[in-house]
């Protein structure tokens, strides 16, 4: 079977990059256009960015592609994972779902419209139907999938399996961020060496509202959002990849720490379906008082997989733990990637394709 | 007048030199010994430890002192400061203090005891006076007072005006703390360089304990602990010296952020006292939207002040922000050090010196 | 046809876990024991090392085998790779290559002794027969190979080629190292994080001399080491894994750095010979202006190949360039798995095997 | 006696920030102007610039002066001193040295012009006669001091001893360098955290141009360059401030590691001179082993003394040791100050102020 030609727009900043290392040697999908800025286009990939990914060879063969301008005109595909910034997002995206590509996106500028699916699949598959209404109410044969903010998703991962056993009713969260996801520059070295930023823009609040979204219930034309409280702080460390997270949660009927580690254990919603991404344990309990780790545990598992550990009583809370995750690939490009290969099976690619 | 003699038990470590560096001009204090264990006494100071203060010529003009062995025979002084181990200060604190010392001690053997005082100057002076019960109690002529532990001693800083103005209910604490912490060789650039490590041996248990000590009421013979719940998260970062603390709280009467604001701002209880180891201003509020940050900020003060930023609220607790102080100096020797000034105003030492 | 077995001596530390990753699924190779110090001795394996290998999941599968004393009589295997210290490596590797093993030893002990190969296969492959007359000699049935010090093999990949095409007669290097080169809990984060420690005890010795006993010819029954002065800086800088060395030195003909850079990408000795751990490009020459970085490049082809960069001229030496290869991967246990392969394509396992 | 009047040309970056702080309670000089780039021009110092100083309040009791343009018309003093760029330093220095001005900078436009002094106080004072030639020259009646390169002053502190008591032949120096020398935001995160950057833009070119002027002797008109050798790498790693330098050095006579540890102690040019700026010690020479190390050394002094170690046989060029000293205070705008100090009191200040 031929592979579905994909385009990847922002090809040139950190998660961009990431989508193409996810994309280059991937059974599905084959990489057809990379989309770059004005002062980008008409370069080759390898003069437009300074290169990331430490995996593989500098640029994985690709080197020599020239980079497009991000319009359905010049780089359509039937496929589009989109690692723009949301201002740019909000306007590029859509373009691409008019003529009838399903766009796979990374960007904040439409998580938290009712008609778009805010993704992780092994959290909410079923909020992916939002699509067939979104195509009604706007009139597109293609689409947008989103996937939540980074920290949102490690978050996510770990509670989906706790509200699905006991039902959650409030989330208390500290992150300690990666540098990763400030993109490129991003972080001055002046700022963070050595020390921690207790802001990161706009951050808490997308935990705060992307969360409830995520763990909400799909019904019929939008999402019913889980009522739970959340808050969160938002911590910049010195740290490449990988956030760490210390949570405290409220859950129905106080189960007790080993409860909760048999359930986080035990989930696996998406285990037979042959998703080329999808991690074979996506939640590592950690049994070691001292785990998890970024830098010991965040590259198991190409980065798909999450890590709990220190799972214990919290005197306000009831449950708390530490959960680990890797920003740029579950958190990122990999997330899209999984989101889009659900959407194949799901067979929800536009007809004309 | 003449100083008054003193002694540092455990000079040679990390919060030993710290002590060290305070004593070395102080106005009120001339150090007589300094102590070590075993396998260092005799030696000069310059020979018995690894040196890390990094103000002043190294040893401070002090290594050629020799060191002297724990006890109140070889080296007991009117006031000891105490940069001991939990285990050996259990045994040897007591022995200086039925000896007539007053010790002023960093370790926590003896800090929950009841009637022991558990003080940082602004935050309970108060409690101070358990040191008469305590001599009644045990006989001595001398006595213990303790300093927190350096994560709760920050906390509680920033804390204490709140507790004052409108009274806490519940206290959600997670910590970064700087690997100065662990003494030294501590943590390994292994295990740090780069990442996070979300677990610090008793350090949860400590903060959920201590605080609700320090932020209670004398109460004649014993303290009434405050009714307040305490949950903590400690993490490890890459960062030298400073503890950030994202707290979250819940207040009597929900404040609003600005009320928050302008409590800590107006809160300097040991004004006017004239203790030479006191911040001008014990809590800097920032206004900047990225502070504090430990490496900007720590040093401000000689790391007697904390810094709290980004008073804000929160959908759990009513109130949550960001603090940050120095782990060595206001949650260690500086501490213990302004515990001591406060004694001697108070004309605590013991009669027969 | 079936795997050799093999022993791993000293198989907790950060070196022999690497030897336990690089022999766990090796096609010529079974690993049959692994040895620890006495406290270790009859523990699992989980329960007697910090696990440091990043790759794969904790262990490797192998957290229930038994450790072993390091005896021939308990742990005897006809190939034994040993990631003991000096001291220990001393005493235990003749004990092996007396019952007939072939002992790859990533240990100083026996490096610079006459009739010890110390061998880098694409640099001195030749010298591998010195382990001829090492039996002679000493009356053994097995044998010692050793590889170099981790900063000597980095800096003589990058030479070989140099000394093969020009003929080198001077070499000066300053190294900026790696903390895993210290192993575990090695370097305390107190002192390197954000700093550099100008110190490594007995570094600059080693590389001073054997580099020229690797860039030597082997004459008959020993190694003619080459004429050539070198000096050592070595440094150790906030880096988890990799040394970067910037090398200037002086070749016969003075060549151009255009030519340096082309013998140095034609150079592959061991093209062709099927050795499993040989990497496809021993040295990649990297064109950009600011390569190689040690978190951008160490990782590739595991390790086994060392980048080259900035290869320019230089007012005293004529050639000046940077160099970085791995210091765990190809400067320690890489290494010695490699000899072992060339070693067994030559036929060189004692016979009663 | 009156304070002299300064200006600060580009007071909003980090070197800038380094110049407020050393000027604001200077016994000689009081600040007149801040200046900034056009964006900035009429903010308050507070917004225009993010505070990069740790010492003291931030803005220093600045943050409300108005941020002037960097013209004479607008911020005219008789003692200007320069933390601008290379290109605008370019264009505006002389603007103000026309004006009368005796202009301090920091800036690498007119370093190598034969008529202007590149000065380090203790290194080469003689040098500053050269601005009564630059006034006939160009009909200046101010005048333009330059200082070096950060990593060239730090490296000619180390080197001017053994010029005067030896002689030296050639110098071979790589380097560890701190972000800071980048300025803000300069050098990103992602390149630096756990890595080594071996290429710094320009700044070998600039070591081997500098050092043989500052070493060189004052010939009338001009500056007879040193006869010396000069090699360069320059190195940036994860390191806020201070320049680490490997220094390999060829001196005439060859003399011993202790003959040179001797004449560095021996040296003090500045000694009695009362200059304000000027380190009581310009030298410390370190016995221990491991030392300097740049997080516990460099604070010394303000950062205006350098630090020496390690001082042992190279076998090729006779003498090599370690030098550490700080990039933006001794290096950049603790330099500048201390050359105004020694302008003032050759009373070098045009004769119009």
């Amino acid at each position: 079977m031929s592979r579905i030609p994909v385009t990847v727009l922002g090809a040139t900043g950190v998660v961009g990059q990431k989508f193409v290392r996810r994309l280059v040697d991937h059974p599905l999908f084959e990489i057809r256009h990379l989309t770059a800025s004005d002062r980008n286009v008409g370069k080759r990939y390898a003069e437009g960015c300074a290169w990331h990914v430490t995996e593989g060879e500098p640029y994985l063969g690709l080197g020599d592609r020239i980079l497009q301008p991000s319009t359905p005109d010049a780089a359509f595909s039937p496929v589009v994972f989109s690692a723009l910034d949301t201002a740019p997002a909000r306007e590029i995206e859509p373009l691409f779902a008019q003529a009838g590509a399903l766009v796979f996106s990374n960007a904040a500028a439409f998580r938290m419209d009712s008609d778009v699916p805010l993704l992780v699949p092994e959290v909410n598959a079923a909020h992916l139907d939002l699509v067939r209404f979104q195509r009604a109410n706007r009139g597109w044969s293609g689409g947008i999938v989103t996937n939540p903010n980074c920290t949102v998703t490690v978050l996510t991962m770990a509670l989906a399996p706790l509200q699905a056993a006991f039902g959650i009713e409030a989330i208390h969260m500290t992150s300690m961020q990666a540098v990763s996801g400030a993109g490129y520059p991003g972080v001055s070295s002046l700022d963070i060496l050595g020390s921690v930023i207790p802001f990161i823009r706009n951050e808490e609040a997308k935990v705060e509202e992307e969360a409830p979204k995520l763990l909400g219930t799909f019904a019929g034309a939008c999402i019913d959002p889980a009522r739970v409280g959340v808050s969160a702080h938002c911590n910049r460390v010195p740290v490449i990849e990988g956030h760490t997270e210390s949570v405290s949660v409220r859950l129905k009927g106080d189960p007790s720490p080993e409860a909760v580690a048999e359930v986080m254990r035990a989930w696996n919603p998406l285990a037979g379906l042959g998703l080329p991404s999808a991690p074979a344990v996506p939640i590592h309990v950690h049994d070691a008082e001292d785990r998890p780790q970024v830098r010991k545990d965040v590259g198991r598992d190409g980065g798909m997989s999450v890590h709990v550990g220190r799972i214990r009583r919290c005197a306000l809370f009831g449950i708390k733990f530490t959960v680990l995750g890797s920003n740029t690939e579950r958190g990122a490009a990999g997330c899209s990637v999984l989101n889009a290969e659900l959407a194949i099976m799901r067979d929800l690619l536009a007809r004309e394709i």
